[in-house]
């Protein structure tokens, strides 16, 4: 049987109007009119469905369809449903509707199951208005305090915790969010790949082994501000040379490292920054990701290498601040070895790939079994309002999912 | 004999009072009350002496001590006494002053001269007000037009030409302030060195035979914005990868090409500029200073065929925007062989350099038989406030100019 094309592309089409940017991409905060207009629409969705409507204290929207053996833990499909500013219609919410559209198709061809099947609907994840990512899965998996959420607080210095009691939840009860282990039994994300990866190799889905681990690094380099006419070369501490020999070398040592590693220069400042002085200071970032921690560590050590060499002979010096660590986490393999054989069966291409972004999934495989499904991003463009998935692909993703539930609950 | 070192303290230490940031260095912009004060400190010292006291249409401030020989043209001594935002009490004024103390020393030694001597003052060369500098030094030797003086404006949208009026001068009349060639017979600026090379190599003074040219290109290289962890490094087309390689390589073309060739990036801006996202856009400035306008040229030549090599290779584009261009100016070889050969007299050990800065000197030798001497600038800096310069050495420059002027006078 078939998922329903037409009601998967409305649920994505109806979510789109929820937005704080009309015609320049979406942007849907957390906690916010567009969430509360998008939450309703899902809501209004699941209550025509025989399943219970909840939301958790950290502000997460459940669909809940009983199992018939009430000792077993829910199987979960869900994302996010806030967005970057200016982002696209398909990032998170592909995966929301994905939970929806499975929940659906379960009544619909009256499919018992043992285990109770939950659509998760998040809020967050993104961090464009805290500024606190993955805040919802974080909340669910490894528990927030009410400290944290009193801590961060948007750009009106509205706190989440502010927030929330304002949209109606209770931040003192933020434990109450928390699940332990073994209370879900499988948590599945379907997700945009966000990278040019399945469109460029002509598969239809990617089922992900692993999310990469992020390092990001500040690099400050100190030189000396001197008159770009009246300061012969030899008599420069230009912090740019410095800067760009060492950026020039990157890309070539994240190639040569391999396991998918990647390492990106995203942002670079030059002070004084005027055309007639040598630059006095530069400061970049360094964003270095891996499937394998070590190999992050490899590339930080040989850039550290580098810079220490290259200041040496330029005479000028280097500071490092490490602004991000988060480590590589691996899906589950039982459930990944079950989505590859279930596209199989349904003719699906599909290649096992790694996730170069975080996702709510990443925080979930901490504690639950845990899994992710992506489709192909056109161009490989995302957060931006180009950002698009053909409806057909997000079927497939949705297809193979209801039938990877079917096979999970039977085990 | 000698000329006073306390009166060139005094001077540089009362005209350093009018001073619109003090306790942030000095900002003196050109026709405003802080012109006011150091113009009328000037009249005042020039008013005690057997002088001429007159400002031309353009606003400069001059001093005439007449000669014995009616129908010889003024050697002039002078620099400007405007300043950049935030700079030091030396650049300009220090030349103003040497013209000023060659006058007061003239007239106390009751040394006749044929040739009648000029002290000049001059307003607006750093162009730090209407953005358009080396102006009073245009006006004399090139001569200016109203629509020009109409057309700058300041930051308030005031023009040059409702400053002038408000200030007391007649922007109409500002032809009337252009002298044709042979109306002066000789033009000498003492200006600091605004760089490092007399302090390190341990010279006093420095007679400049050039003042390079400069060329000023933007260049902007064109990427595609990408997600920093979704995209393979071979799948990226990231502007600051090719930005950073041809960067790297600028400051051994200049070293190579010789002919005191400096060529710096001042100015580089990423976009969009996250740390995770992959640069779609780099644009930055390429300053290139030399003594030969054929240098120039083969190091911008070999910076664009990196440019074409690097973009291809990386699969980026570029665009050029040529934002200035000034051909070096050479200083006049008679009066450089008399400074030189006053110098050894007078026993101060000098050298023969070239300026990697512009000034108003450039602007004369285009008209005018013209000479630069530099005094040493502490750590080479300037447009700063720790400008500096001792006053002994400021006072060895006058002495030379001194004696200078007494042997041109004679020829």
């Amino acid at each position: 049987m078939k998922t329903n094309l037409s009601r998967i592309r409305k649920d994505l089409e109806s979510l789109s109007r929820f937005n704080a940017t009309p015609g320049k991409g979406l942007t849907r905060f957390s906690l916010t009119p567009e969430d509360r207009g998008a939450r309703d629409y899902l809501k209004s969705q699941l209550e025509k469905l025989d399943v219970m409507v909840y939301e958790d204290s950290a502000g997460s929207l459940f669909g809940r369809r009983e199992g018939t053996n009430p000792s077993l833990p829910p199987i979960m499909i869900g994302s996010h449903f806030d967005s970057v500013k200016n982002g696209g219609n398909f990032d998170g919410q592909a995966g929301v509707i994905a939970g929806l559209e499975v929940l659906r198709c379960l009544e619909e061809n009256n499919v018992p199951t043992a285990h109770p099947v939950e659509m998760a609907a998040m809020i967050e994840e993104e961090g464009g208005r805290f500024k606190s990512g993955v805040l919802a899965s974080r909340a669910m998996a490894m528990g927030l305090t009410l400290e944290e959420l009193k801590r961060h607080r948007d750009e009106d210095s509205i706190s989440i915790a502010e927030a929330m009691a304002s949209f109606g939840f209770d931040p003192s009860r933020i434990d109450e969010a928390r699940r332990n282990p073994g209370e879900i039994s499988a948590f599945l994300e379907l997700h945009i790949e966000q990278g040019p990866v399945l469109e460029k190799e002509g598969f239809e889905l990617g089922i992900v082994s692993s999310i990469v681990g992020t390092d990001l690094m500040g690099v400050n380099i100190q030189g000396r501000p001197d008159h770009a006419g009246t300061t012969p070369m030899d008599m420069r501490l230009d912090a740019l040379r410095t800067a760009a020999e060492v950026i020039a070398k990157i890309p070539s040592l994240a190639i040569e490292e391999g396991n998918g590693t990647v390492a990106t220069v995203g942002t670079l400042v030059v002070r004084p920054g005027a055309p007639n002085i040598v630059p006095g200071e530069v400061e970049f970032t360094l964003d270095t990701r891996s499937i394998q921690a070590s190999s992050i560590d490899k590339v930080k050590d040989r850039v550290i290498n580098i810079l220490e060499e290259k200041t040496r002979t330029d005479g000028t010096n280097f500071q490092l601040d490490q602004l991000l660590r988060v480590d590589p986490v691996a899906m589950d393999e039982e459930i990944g070895k079950e989505l590859r054989g279930q596209a199989k069966k349904l003719g699906f291409s599909c290649r096992t790939m790694i996730s170069g972004a975080g996702h709510d999934a990443m925080v979930m495989a901490s504690v639950f079994p845990t899994a992710m499904v992506f489709v192909p991003s056109k161009g490989g463009r995302s957060h931006c309002p180009e950002e698009w998935t053909d409806y057909e692909e997000i079927q497939k993703g949705v297809e193979l999912l209801y039938h990877t539930v079917i096979e999970l609950d039977g085990r």
